[in-house]
Order: C-alpha cells, then structure tokens, then sequence
C-alpha cells in the first residue's frame, strides 16, 4: 500500500471522491493524464490533450479522436497462409482533431511551454461531466492573461461536442488573434511491429483516408474523408461563435491552409477585456447515414447545439449524470482516494460504451488506439454486467450490436465449416474476424457461449421478452448450433459430449479438447437455447416458426441440444478434487513462477509460445472464472480447490484476471486476497499501475472494480434470475454502497461495521436472499440485518 | 494401371529402361518435361528449358537455373508477432541463366514457334547424364537446317556446366548469326500468396539481387552479384568456344546490353556447312570461397573445362555415373516403365543431392522454387537412406552438412528456452528457422531425432569412427540435450518421461502431448547419446574430454539421458492394440475419409486448421513410420493394427507418405497395397502423377521408390547394425534386383519367381539374415534361396 500511496503523490491527482483534478501542469505526466482527462459519449473519444499546439518531447502527447464503430481495414497477409485465417484487420482510426484553439497577443503565441504559468488547474467533476481547465500566464514580454476553459461531450447528442474558451487580459491591452480550427494533419498510421499494442497493425500504415471535399461557410468548417479500403465516409465539422468583446469589432477570416480549416479572430482588448469563444465540434459517419445527408446532418447538429448553448448543453449533461448516479453509484466511505477511483472508473466505463446498437464498448473505450479498436468478448463478459444491473437499456444495446453482426457469424461458421448457426468472431469492429493468431483468437469458440449467457442475464434481470423475441432468442439459437458442429460423443469418454480443439479463456493454453470453461458454458447455452425454443413455442408460435423458417431450424434440434447438454463432459480430477482446466492440462510440468518473477510478466514477450503451452501456468482466470459465472452448478468445496490450484499458477498478465479472483475470493472468504486483487483494479488507471495507461484506459479491468465491489464484496449473484446478496465490510473501510437495478426496481444495498441495509427506492417489492435467506424489500419497509464481518472464515452463500 | 498406361502414351515419353526421350515439341507438356529433363550435379541445377528465347503461353515454360544453399533471406512479418517466431525466410534464388543461345540464318531467326519442326527428337540418358536434342527445322522462308545440342552438368565439377550446340544448313547458304549469352533478367521474384509453393514467399517481392560489376574480355563474359539481405555474391561466367565453319572467316562482337552478356558471332555458311559452339558456364559464389577469388576462380574452371574439351567432359560423366550405377541399380523385369521410373527417380537423386559438406537435398532438388528450396527433415529421413545404402559418402556429406549449421541449431535452442542443447530448424538453408507457422513448423521437434537416427544408421553402415569423433557425436549428445529441456516426469504419468506440446510427422495434428513417434524416436536418440559418451570415454579418452569442454557436458547428463529413455512414455492403447498417435488422438472424432473425396486431398487448402486438428485424420504415416524406422521395438502384431488403424485414416496428402506404407503394408504382407502404394511413387513425377511436376520433382517421394522396393519388397533392415533381408517378388514382375552397399561390402540381390540369389560383389565376406536365417556370404559363393512368394500371408521377419 505505501508505494501506491507515495504514487498518487507524486502523481498530484487529487483524491476527492466525486473528480479529478490536477493542480499543475507536468510534462512527464502529460501523456496518462490525457488518458485519465478523456471524455466520451460513447461515440466520440476525445482525448484530454490541451486545445492549443503542444511543443512536448516525444511520447509526451498522443492525439486522439476516436469514433466508436468507425474503421479502416486492411488486410491481414501471413508468411504462411492456409484456408480459413482471418482475411483482414479492422481498426479504429484517430480522425480529423476538431478541438484546436490557438491565440497569440500582440504577436506573441500562448504556449505552455514559453514563458510562465502563473497558476493551473484541470478538473474533471464526474456529476457534471465537464472538464474544466483554468490557468494563468505571463508571455515572455511578461503580459499576463488568464485563460478558462471548459469541454464537454454530451451524452445525450451523439454526434457533437462542445468547448467554451475564455482569454482575459489581465496587466496589458493589444490585438487577440485567435485562430479555432479543424485540424486534418498527421491521419496517417504508423507501422508498429510491437507485441502488446494493437497486434495486428504490423501489416498496417501510411495513408488510410482521402479527403473527398472540404466546405467553409459563414463560421462552419467541414471535411469530408473516405477511408481507402473500408471505404467508409466521414464528415468532421466545427462550427465557432465568438462573444465579441465589449465594445471593440472582431475581424474574421478563414483559414485553410497547412490542413488547418476554420476562422482567425483578431480583436483589441482593453486590459481586464476579455474575449470568448465557444466551439462546437461534429462528426458523423456513413455506418450511420447516408453519404449524401451527412454534411447536411453536421450543419443540423451544430446549428442546434448553438442555439442550445454551452451552459444548456452542461445542463443537460449534469441532469444525465445524475440520473446515471441515481443507479449506479457505489460508495466507499474510510478511503477517498478508493471512492475516486471506484467513480473514475464508473465514468469512465459510461463515457466508453456504445449505446447506438451497432457499436460496444473496446478494450481501451475511446482513449486509445490499443488492440485496434476491437471489440473482443470482455465487453459481454466484464463490461456488461455492470450496465446490465445500473443501465440495463446499455446493456440490450450492447446485444444489439451483437445482433446486427450475426450475419457476419453466419458467415464465419461457413468458413469455419459448420454448416448451420454463427459463429462470433473473438475480435472485431465490423463483425468480421480479425484475429491474426488464431490458436489465442479464432479457437476461443467460447465467445459464442459468452454472449448467450449476457443475453440470459439480461433476460433474467429485465423479463425483456420484446429484445428476446426481436433480437435474443436469434442469437442464441444460431451460436448454440456451433457447439452441436464442432462437438460430439466419443466413444472413448463414454460417449459423452466432448468440444475438441479450442482454446479456453486462458491464453497461455491454446487448442486443447475439453476446456472446462467451454464445455460448462456450452452446456449452459445448449439447455438455455431449448429452453428458449421451447418456451417461444408455446407462448408466441407464430413468431417461433418465422424464426424456425428464417434460420431453417428442425425440430430435431432442440432436442439435439437438450441431448448434448445432458451429456457434456465436464472434466473432474477425483484425485485433487479440481475441475482440470482441460483433458491435458494436469499433465503438463507446472511453471515455476517464483523461479522467474521478472519474466513472468507477460510471458510471450520472452517465451515462445511452445514453451508456455508446454506448462501448467494460467494468464488469467480459466476454471475460476467458470466457478464464479455457474458458481451454482459447482459445490463449495470444488470452487475453493479450484481457487487454491489455479491462484498458484496464474500470472494475472491479462487485466481481466484480477477481478475474477478478488470475487471469487470473497466468495471463498479469502478476504485479504479479495481487497488485494480489487486494489489492483480499484485505481489501476489512476496510479498508472500497468505503465501503460498513457495508452487508454483497460475497460474491463474498470468494470471488475465494479464487479469485485458488488459480487465479491456484496456478494451479489442473479443464478436463473434469482437475486442473491452476501455481503461483507473489508476491513479497512468504515462503510460502502451500492446500488442494483433488477427487473425494474432499484435496490440500495448499504454495508457498515454494524449491519447491512436494503432499501428499496423504485419499484413496489423485491425478493432476494441475504446469505441464504429469502427476504421480501418493499419501499415502505428497509430490511436491516447484523451483522456481516469481514474476518470470518469462508462462508456458505 | 490402365489410367495411368493412357496417360504416359499421352505424354509420348518412351520407357526404355535407362533412358527418358521425347520425340516431338509439345507445348503443352513444356513445363514438365522441363523438370524431367533438368540436369544437374547437386550444385548446379538446370532446368530443362530450351537454350532459345521461347514464346509460349505463360506458364509454358519456366526458366530455372538453381545453386545449392545460395540463397536470399527476407524478413518475416507476422500480422501478430510474439517472441521466438522464426526470424527471417530464406529461399533459393533463380540465378542469371547461362545457357542461352539464339541464332538467325539472313536475319530468319530460329523459333521452335514459326516455321515447321521437320523432327525433332530430344533425350536424357541416365548411364550418360548427357541430354540430347535433335531438330530439323524449316524457317517460314523455307530454309532448312538442323541444330543438335548436348548439355552436361558435371558431377566431377561442381561449378561448371557445358553445352555443345551445331547448326547445319540442309538446303541453302547464307550468313547465320549466333549469339550466346549470360542473361541477368527476370531475377526480381514475383509476390505469391498460394499456400502450396513457396510457403513464406507472401512476404517477398522485388529485387534480389545487385549486379556488382560485369566483366567481359575474349570470350569470356561474367557477372557479378550481391544478394540485397543475406549479402551473398554470386560470380555467373561463360565462356564460348566457337569451332570455325570450314573456310569461313567468323566475325565476332561482344554484347552487352539488355542483360544480355556475351558473344554474336556470324559467318558464311555454305548448303550442308555446319557451325558448333561449345559453351561452358560457371558459378562460384562467397558460400564457397572469399569474394575477392570467385572471378579468378571461375575464369580457370572455365578454362580447364575448355582444355578438357566437351567429348572429354562426357567420357568423365559416364565413367562417373557408370560407377554410381554399380552400386545403386534397382532393376525390375517385366516392366519396362517400371524399370524407367525406378532409374530415373535414382538419376534425381543423384542430380539434387549436395556432396560438398555444407548443402543438402531441397524437397523438390534442384528442379524448382517450391519450398524455397529449404532443407527439411525429408532430407535425412527418406532421402539419406538412399545414399547411405548404395553411396555413403554422400551421406556423409548431408551429416556434415548438419554439423555445419550445429551453431545455429544452439542458438535456436537458446530462444526456445533451452539452456543446454541444439534444435534444429524445421525447414532451412543456412541453418536458421525459417518455419513461418510454428504448429507445423518448430513444433515439430522429431527433427532432432530424425538427425541422431541419421547419424546412427549411418555410424552402423559404414563404422566410420572418424566421422562420429568429428561430427557425429557432437551432433548426436547436443540434440539429444533438448529432450532433457522439454521433457518431464509427469507425476500424473507415473512419473513416466513426457514430452509435451510438439508435432509430429502428420501435419494434420498439432501441438499435443507424447506424440508416440517423437517419444519412441527421442528414446531411440537419448539410449544413442549415452552409448556414444559411453563408447567415447572409453576408447577415445581425449576427444571425450575436449568435446565435454567444448559443449560443456556434466557427467551426470548421460546418466539423465540414460534415465529418461528408460522411463520414456510410450502410449499404447490396451483396448485397440495399437499406439495412440498421441494422449489425445484417438479422444478425437474420426474424419469420414469417405464423405468428402475430392475435398479431402489436401486437407488446408479447404478447412480451417482447427477443424482438420479437431479430427482423427492423418496427412501421412506417423505412427506407421515409427514402426518402420524402429520395427525392432515394436511386435508384429501390434504394427499390423497400428497400420490397419491408421491407413483408414490417411488422405497421404503428403508425398512421404506412400512409400512408408508400401514399406510397412510388404512388412504386414498386405502385397497388394504394397504394391499399389509403390506405384504411386515409381512414376510419380514422369507421369505428372500429382499434376504439379511443373514446380519441379519430388524428391522424396523419389527416394520412396528406392525404400518400397529394397525395405519393402526386399524386406531390408539395418537395425542395431546388423543387416537383414525378406524379399519377396511381386505379382506382376519377372523379376528385380537391388544392391546394398553395408560395411564396405556390395551385396546384389536378385529376385525372381523361382529363387532369391544374393552374391557378394565387393568384399570378403557379409553376414547378414533371410527371413531370420542367419546367412554368411562370401564373394566366392552365392547363395541361392528357393521361393520367396508374393501372395502368402504375413511372414515374420
């Protein structure tokens, strides 16, 4: 804890709960803070990089500007090819810099990095969702003038963003030149050979748009690009409105030149005078429109957010917020700075995810180019579940999106030679598989699994039978025929039902024949697909034989599934009393990781991936994972095995390992090793714990600190849409919080070194189970229970 | 039968025993016969193109002029890069082509595609290694006249070829014009993303070379070139020699443009006057010598090969192949095509193999491209034997060869984790992998095996002491350190010795545990290693201890290799009676070999990897190979059933995998099959059997015709040392007859329907067995043994 502690001084974050805010301007910090200062809609990513040109070192800034869903592809070539490889990379492009405002007074420019910051603050409020920066400086000829600014991308208009930016003189007069352009510089992508970041850009560079035309009028300025192989088109736009100062006329021009486009302001101020401007920023895409009505949308789209202005757009923001808090604030009280990032992270996981129904939410959200961009199954996996129970329509759009790749999975299967159902690919934009290795992508069929068990827990805490027919009972129906394709009974199993050849969650094992994982979640999606057959039999038929008909589905399959589920083989090791994590893998030489520790630090950066496979050494959770998401198909006493097998040979190299075991180490009642790995989440990206959040945020790693609060510390479980809660106070902590949406009603579910509290707050009843005990919540009556200890031994839930 | 009679009267290539002709021009066929007809002496490779400029359609010819383990490189990229992935592709480069010669008669320039081909009649003879053509001609103005060329690749000259070239005037005079030439184009190497041919070459393109200089004096031309990324210089040079028509002055000019580098010579020729070039071409490159040298070296190669004369040349060719025959004739009677395929597949053999100690044999020779002439584990494994059993200081050569790149085979050993030890590459010229999909590639760590087992038989064939002392030992105890590296005592295997994550032969499975050939093969190779140290200590003291110095060897690593090999997991299945591929295999799902027969030649060119890896299904023997090579081990009955297991489910989509069933279905008795596999191979390549014959031959194939007839029908085995025979004489023939050359003694073995005769040719005495007779040979006294029949049941060797 000390050198966490000593960190977060260093780093000079502050820790109040509700923002973050830096007190000055350090250089060396610059690259993670635009990382930490970002804002989002979920579909515009802006970067927290300053409006003004930045004269830094190197690696010291990365521009961003990131629209969610919008790609350039190329294609994948290999060394050595064979039939059925991912054809091409797909990756989320940094686009045209909208947020540009530069100034100079009487000829001298403002510079952050010339003459002298008198003063700074940067702050980000999460309730309000603006960030706000505030300085002072003294010009090199020692003119001071202070300048504000505020940002904010609204959630609740998709397309725009907005800045007001304010310069006051303070000790002189003379001529303001302000120029707020649209900045189309530097759009071309580097080549990059390196491992960890955006794996498949190596075949990727140079130039990948086309500028197809650029329109100025009055104070509008638009681009219009084309990407060259996706062939996507985008419209990017500003348009300025500067408060003129008191008194004195505003000369304007426009510029367009050195890929800059936008107006030049030249005015006098008086001393104390001061100029603003507020700056509205656009972009649209033809994923959404078409060609033809987006310039026209821009235009649209800018027109009304001036004339809603930028105090109503922040107005509109903070109503959103709290609505957003309203559901999904988790509290810790005893620990500011855990507090902080318990809500940076929840704002952050808000501001990343798509909520349009044909985008989700990347492993970097919007903050960063890291993995292309893709979508991978952390989103159903890690990232939903906290929608799922705060925002659940968040949630259903993530399964949109799902649903409008389908075709694209139909596709994959036929390649992948199945000759009915879909197949998901592990990592993708647009729906097409982009994995470039497929031993750690293609093979890990559980995906198709992942995403019927988030459309069975949205079911279950929604009762959306509307998304299930329209949308639901499709997907899993058509992903659930993958598994009768590539399983089948084998004679030497006793006939069971056996998946050969896949590749589990578990990355440092690859393309093994009975992944426990798979296999448990295989038969969850087999039993639940019948289910859902048979149940849209009998209550809507007409709907049922459209489907049948629309993806020429026999009723002998169904049955098929039912038949496979009943007899998956599940792997069991008598001996050990553990859930082997495949057929071969106790077989296997176990890794000595204490052997090595600097090395085992993400392995295949300094092992060949034979060696790895070679042992009995774990990424990630694999069969803890599978404990934890059917932990009521599997006793007590197995998932503590489990627990204590596996803990022993994971690296935790992948960010969505610590969450996993932090819940089900509450679960177990290994309490201190439940607080250690959710520290490890909590303020990951804050502290810059992984060295790399100058990169992007880790998504899902954010959305654990959310899932090691409320399923691990609170205990909170939904099996076959049956509300469960255990909940327990971490020692440290005086107090926490958190709240659940489930079928329509709001719990709050407070925890004190006393008591737990449940109170009811929408909705007229809710049941649940408090360790085992059914509780009936109305409004009227909160239900309080002592008391829950953190130092108990491990307890059954 | 009847398929395949049609098809070689088709192809018009007459089948007298010795020799491979053609009698007319088929433009159709140009490209094969191209490969059937290319010379070379296992440095040089021609391919049989046509010495003037030829216009065919494309495809129809394609030129090829190969050096031995010359070779570019080209960097690897990986869409997704990970530690440890071979490095760099290296493949060998089509050099300048040297054997161009074109000429007019008054400006009428001959084109085997204007005019008329009078006759024409072009063959190769294998006990003279001289190809012939023989053309007459009438040019569309009605000139006639006749060209004869020979050409030679000199098995006693590794660096030089020769071709004589004689136009005669039948029916008018006139002035001819002649031109002979070096040509530097067409050295840029086209982008190609087909999974078959040149595997790896997606990544390259463009220029290989740099022309360094030119050198041009009398008649002498040469070029001089450095490859762009291994930094190879390579020295073509001709030299012309132009016999004088009678009388007649000649004029003679040098070129040099249009890289075209060499003589125009013209004269008067007179009705029936004749004019002859003799040419010779060299090529020496910095692999062999300093590069300051290669030009001086190649003018006196040049020059001696002018004063030996051309008639000279071939005396010294035949004399050459004359004493290769004495000891590598294979003879059938009663099939003549049979008799044709068995020498010509010998021939080729003889023409690809390198025999200077740091090359080796490409999977397709020196014939083609595909494979990028890369050296694999065929080399040792189906090719040697050959060698080794008719011309063992060929195989010696190959061994040397291994031990050249043994430096490069620890440092391999080193990026894959392995402290101790040498891995060799899964495919490579220079010694570094060049394996671009490790699942197929260094997974496949048998290769370590396949060398020591190599070393073995050789050591056993010849008792060359000098050579292990050498070379083999250390190649042997390095190579056998890597088991000890990815080897362990699995305590779930009862502590058994297990192997771990590795390929095996069929490439139709990938990376599983205790493959049974690698462990039986890498048990073979630990027991060799400790009993060469052990041998070694003990008779050659001194050189024990240098080379423990030398490789850092501990006393206790023999007795670890010992311990593992006795403790070697060697799966069998009780139930089945057969060896289990691997743990995993017979778990898996059995292919239907039956349902998709066109689908199925060539499994990865129509199914993902993941789907063919899911199958039980085989590319190739893998366990039957193991049988083979270690048939001592294992007991009749059991590698009866592990060929009737396995055979059901092999597609024999790779050329090994034939003869290795042939092989073991003569041991089984199973004659039939014996035979039907055989003929798969015997005239494989003259018959365009596997329609891409174009690419160049297929070498072990090729040597799978020598192993079907002398393992299969002759029943010879060489294990521990001692010799043994169990021939018997298929239906179908009169009678056939084989040489093995063992210990310094050649022992010819005639077969016929009345008697099997062995007589002693060179040495005093041989001891060998017949069908588990014990039988002592002497030069003086045959032996005669009456009736070894083709159709009884299996005989117990």
């Amino acid at each position: 804890m000390r050198a966490q502690i000593m960190e977060r001084e260093q780093n000079q974050v502050s820790s109040e709960a509700w923002q973050l805010a830096e007190s000055s301007f350090e250089i060396d910090q610059n690259a993670v803070r635009e990382t930490l200062f970002a804002l989002g809609n979920g579909y515009i990513g802006l970067r927290g990089t300053h409006e003004e040109r930045f004269d830094g070192f190197e690696a010291s800034s990365i521009e961003g500007t990131f629209i969610n869903g919008f790609y350039e592809s190329s294609p994948l070539r290999y060394p050595e090819t064979a039939y059925g490889l991912a054809k091409e990379h797909q990756f989320m492009l940094n686009v045209p810099n909208a947020k540009c405002i530069n100034f100079s007074i009487e000829g001298e420019e403002f510079d952050l990095f010339t003459g002298e910051i008198v003063s700074y603050e940067r702050s980000l409020d999460f309730r309000t969702g603006v960030l706000i920066r505030k300085l002072e400086w003294k010009s090199p000829a020692g003119r001071r003038l202070s300048v504000t600014s505020r940002r904010l991308v609204p959630f609740r208009r998709k397309n725009i963003f907005a800045i007001e930016y304010e310069v006051k003189l303070l000790n002189c007069s003379g001529t303001i030149t302000l120029a707020s352009v649209l900045d189309d510089g530097a759009k071309e992508v580097e080549e990059e050979g390196k491992p960890r970041y955006g794996a498949a850009v190596a075949s990727v560079g140079g130039v990948t748009f086309d500028l197809l035309g650029i329109e100025q009028m009055e104070n509008f300025s638009a681009l219009i690009h084309r990407t060259r192989n996706s062939r996507l088109v985008l419209v990017s736009a500003i348009e300025n409105d500067l408060v003129s100062p008191s008194g004195n006329s505003v000369k304007k021009e426009t510029i367009s030149t050195d890929q800059r486009y936008g107006q030049i302001y030249r005015a006098r101020l008086e001393e104390n005078g001061s100029i603003c401007l507020t700056k509205f920023g656009a972009y649209f895409t033809s994923r959404d429109y078409p060609e033809s009505e987006l310039i026209g949308l821009a235009k649209k789209a800018l027109k009304e957010a001036r004339q809603v202005g930028f105090d109503a757009l922040c107005a509109e923001q903070k109503e959103f917020l709290s609505e957003f808090w309203h559901y999904a604030d988790n509290e810790i009280r005893g620990d500011d700075a855990l507090n902080q990032g318990v809500h940076f992270n929840q704002f952050h996981l808000l501001q990343s995810v798509g909520r349009d129904g044909h985008t989700s939410i990347a492993a970097k959200g919007l903050t960063g180019e890291g993995y292309g961009g893709h979508y991978f199954w952390d989103a159903e996996t890690y990232a939903l579940p906290f929608y799922l129970y705060t925002r659940p329509e968040i949630a259903r759009r993530m399964l949109e999106y799902r649903y409008s790749i389908l075709d694209k999975a139909r596709t994959r299967a036929r390649e992948m030679s199945h000759s009915k159902g879909a197949l998901y690919a592990w990592r993708t934009i647009a729906g097409e598989e982009c994995s470039a290795y497929f031993p750690g992508g293609t093979a890990q069929y559980h995906i198709n699994a992942d995403i019927a068990y988030a459309v069975k827990q949205y079911h279950e805490a929604t009762l959306d039978e509307e998304f299930m027919t329209k949308y639901g009972a499709e997907i899993v129906l058509e992903t659930a025929r993958i598994w009768i394709g590539i399983g089948s009974y084998i004679p030497k199993k006793n006939n069971q039902f056996c998946i050969n050849e896949v590749t589990g969650p578990d990355e440092y094992t690859a393309m093994v024949n009975n992944n426990f994982y798979t296999n448990a979640m295989a038969q969850m999606h087999l039993k639940f697909a019948a289910d859902i057959a048979a149940k849209m039999k009998k209550s809507q038929p007409t709907e049922f034989e459209r489907l049948k008909t629309a993806i020429g589905l026999t009723d002998d399959e169904p049955k098929e599934w039912v038949k496979a589920a009943l007899a998956m083989y599940l792997p069991y090791d008598q001996e050990l009393g553990i859930h082997p994590q495949d057929d071969t893998f106790l077989y296997k030489k176990v890794w000595n990781l204490a052997e090595n520790p600097r090395k085992s630090h993400d392995l295949p950066l300094h092992y060949h991936y034979l060696v790895i496979y070679r042992h009995q050494v774990c990424k990630q959770a694999d069969v803890v994972l599978a404990d934890f998401l059917l932990g009521d198909h599997f006793s007590a006493e197995d998932k503590k095995r489990d627990y204590d097998y596996y803990e022993a040979i994971t690296t935790h190299d992948s960010s969505l390992s610590h969450c996993t075991f932090s819940v089900m180490a509450s679960e177990i009642g290994y309490y201190d090793k439940a607080y250690q790995y959710f520290m490890k989440t909590a303020r990951g990206d804050l502290d810059n714990l992984h060295k790399n959040t100058s990169y992007g945020v880790h998504v899902a790693s954010m959305a654990g600190t959310w899932m090691a609060v409320v399923c691990g510390f609170g205990g909170m479980r939904a099996y076959q849409g049956k509300l469960q809660f255990a909940p327990y106070l971490p020692e440290k902590w005086e107090q926490y919080a958190f709240r659940i949406y489930f079928q329509s009603k709001l719990v709050l579910i407070e925890v004190d070194k006393n008591e737990v509290r449940y109170r009811l707050l929408e909705g007229d009843a809710l049941q649940f189970s408090h360790y085992g005990t059914p509780i009936q919540l109305t409004k009227a009556a909160p239900v309080h229970v002592a008391k829950a200890v953190a130092n108990k031994k491990a307890v059954a839930r």
